[in-house]
């Protein structure tokens, strides 16, 4: 089983010398994605989907929960609503794509696939949208959307990607600005009890914020490179699309108003996220909340007598006691068994064999920490639903622990360059100004992830001007 | 309330009278959909959606219980793949849309968005597939798709539609048609125990089947005005495919073979065979399994001591049962909540007044007889939930009935011709010849729906040679 281990080993990139590419292995020989026929397009393979279907799940329940309901919009747009609003055009024309005929003929006007749908929902709100009583509109779509981009990375950065973009209208700046606070919390409770990923959440800089809106907050996440995944975001549009479309309503006092507008979003860049921050040199570890395979039963010696139909019962059980589990029956080795499972990251393993059987026990393998202890078989179900409750948290706990070991404070550019080449977030104080920003960029490539809510630093570190912020700066994705 | 209903009937136009416009107004009013801002398209609004919703989940569940899994490929196609297959690129050319830049950029080859997926699909599979061991490959998308179509109508033909697209591959023919087959019987008994809609299978003929496949089954079932609606097909594509993308196995006997492949789908033109299938003159009616709300309770005079309180009750009663449940407390009328909600269909109305609480009863009104009765308070849980078993139920038998009795048969262009006229589907006989087929369709406006199983004519009502088929024919959407 050594040398299997080690064959395998090969196969990955070393993830301390080469994380790139250990991120490119781990993406293809798991199955969870390939590459397209056309530059910069992902195919996302079953392994990958069910991860996403379970995202989908545990989003789509808390966005009902907050009184959202799901829709449907087009996703073509014509040209000329991309350029009523003045910053969103400029941020997202550069990368469009367009289809320019259709049925055979050349298109009277060309039409955008949407890179997001702020204008097109913004087009039919102004529609549906007259009275007060109208208020608050509160719609999420799941949709696939298109940014054409020069460097792509699987789940990182695609031409195509899924999504899903909350769009909210209502009567006053106050519950706008509440609403964009609300889903951004939405986004951390996920992220960390589903995804067992630490977020920092915060505003972003005017340099980073999303084109057309007022204020964007993001979440931001520690992969084990050190860099930060933008994870998510949320936007307080203000009355921008309202008056770019004309999203007007008659409030209580008999007066026409603009509404204010909100969107969020999050992508299946976040099984990117899922990857970066849990995997380690055998593969992906996956939280239990979205792994499609939960447990997986590997039997030792199955031509034993007992031994399947033990591991037939055991699946049983635990189907009963809702864990998503597998048995592999298949005629591979145990060993390569344990590799295959462990490489695509499911978080528990129940090793029977016959001795263990006669003992009444069996082996659980829990691969966050690749630890290995004997249970009793009797009420195994209930072992094996805690040691998955326990995983999902100690997954959490120590990629908390591991980032914050990681975040560390500086005084001057020096300072922040050498944190970040040593693979940290850095804290550091920020004058507010857009050239200071830049500077830090250009020095470290390092840019502004999102504003500490205290501040931490009595002047900026390029200028050493007054800090009017700190800032969390890291290499990002 | 007889006032309100009057006023509420001239709102939709009359059933009888203009099927096509009462559709148009069903479907506007209710809030199901909306006219996109591009020609063609449509905006699938919450109700809808949630109907979608609803569809997307119970298919699911059976394409899981039947072996495949959710993946998702790229929605950009490279047009030289559209190309691979004759038949297929005759077919779907002259109504695709077409990406020719990006970023910015001309791009080198045009890109055509999906009409559907088979080259894409097939391109990956040749990829994945090198052994018998990799066989067979159940996978099924969830994704838009678009067809550029002159004629549009919100949701039963619309540039961009909704769907899910099954494609499999398999090392033999048997096992390939055994699929096809077995897919087709999956969106029966889904169209008839979730749909409430009788359907009829059978194969299309060459002029009706798919372009690119061997043989397509289709499921086809009526609508109000006696006209056919195609609700979804199954593909058997024989090695076309194959032989376009070169997806070959290692098979046991240690030759290279081609596989042979299926595919299959339904889109959201099944929420226009739910509307069509079902309507009355007051509007929607919805079988219990995809309504988004099951239950409606109405309060009559929710000021009166006791009756908010005992409505809230009721609703927590019914939920911790399982049925989705809507308390309308809006300050309109209970005549205009009663209106509304007949309009959009919901299944059972719960009327609670104080003259029913004190009396411990409360009435329940059933959409799809639009009949009322009284129940008691007491266990009122497992009645509503009986009741919304006895409507789906009923709701499949009263269209099964009055479907069979609107299936006529005829034995010459003249008898085709009335009975399609009088709203009927038609069984003639045919000889199997392209000019009768094409005949039937320019003299009575009837195209071939299905062969039926069993051969019950003995010449073809065109030509008068003897007949190889009986054919189900009818006018269709």
């Amino acid at each position: 089983m050594a040398n299997e281990k080690d064959t395998f080993v090969e196969n990955i990139a070393d993830i301390e010398k080469d994380f790139p590419q250990w991120y490119t292995d781990v993406c293809k020989k798991t199955q969870l994605v390939d590459y397209g026929p056309v530059k910069g397009t992902m195919v996302i393979r079953p392994y990958g989907y069910a991860i996403w279907e379970n995202i989908q799940h545990e989003l789509d329940v808390r966005f009902k929960a907050t009184g959202h309901s799901n829709a449907y919009f087009p996703m073509l747009i014509p040209m000329s609503f991309m350029t009523k609003e003045a910053e969103h055009v400029e941020g997202f024309a550069p990368e469009v794509a367009v289809v320019t005929h259709a049925g055979g003929e050349q298109l009277a006007e060309p039409l955008v696939v949407r890179p997001t749908s702020e204008t097109i929902i913004g087009n039919m709100y102004s529609k549906w949208i007259q009275s007060y009583r109208d208020l608050p509109v509160l719609m999420n779509q799941w949709a696939n959307v298109m940014r054409w981009e020069k460097t792509t990375r699987p789940f990182l950065r695609t031409s195509e990607f899924l999504w899903q973009e909350g769009h909210t209208a209502h009567a006053t700046e106050e519950e706008a600005i509440e609403e964009t606070h609300k889903m951004l919390g939405v986004y951390k409770e996920f992220a960390e009890n589903v995804l067992a990923i630490p977020v920092i959440c915060g505003k972003k800089t005017e340099k980073e914020k999303f084109a057309g809106a007022v204020a964007t907050y993001g979440m931001e996440a520690m992969m084990k490179d050190g860099k930060s995944l933008q994870s998510g975001t949320s936007h307080y549009l203000g009355q921008n699309f309202a008056k770019a479309f004309d999203i007007k309503f008659l409030d209580k006092d008999g007066t026409q108003k603009y509404v204010y507008t909100s969107s969020w979003g999050v992508s299946t860049r976040l099984i990117g996220a899922l990857i970066m921050a849990h995997g380690d040199q055998r593969g992906l570890v996956l939280p239990p909340k979205v792994a499609p395979t939960q447990a997986v039963i590997v039997p030792i010696a199955a031509k034993k007598g007992g031994v399947l139909e033990a591991c037939e019962k055991i699946k049983g059980d635990l189907e009963k006691a809702g864990v998503r589990v597998l048995l592999d029956n298949s005629d591979r080795s145990p060993g390569w068994k344990f590799n295959e499972w462990e490489m695509r990251g499911v978080p528990v393993r129940i090793e029977v064999g016959p001795r263990d059987l006669e003992a009444g026990k069996v082996m659980l393998f829990r691969r966050d920490r690749c630890e290995k202890a004997e249970y009793p078989l009797e009420g195994l179900e209930k072992c094996v639903a805690d040691l998955l409750e326990s995983i999902q948290t100690d997954m959490l706990e120590s990629a908390r622990a591991a980032r914050d070991e990681r975040i560390v404070k500086a005084n001057d550019l020096q300072g922040i360059l050498s944190a970040v080449e040593g693979g940290n977030f850095v804290l550091a104080g920020w004058c507010g100004c857009r050239e200071c920003e830049d500077k830090i960029k250009e020095k470290t490539a390092a840019s502004s992830r999102v504003l500490s809510e205290e501040l931490q630093h009595e002047v900026c570190a390029v200028c050493g001007k007054p800090a009017k912020h700190t800032v969390y700066f890291a290499r990002a994705y």
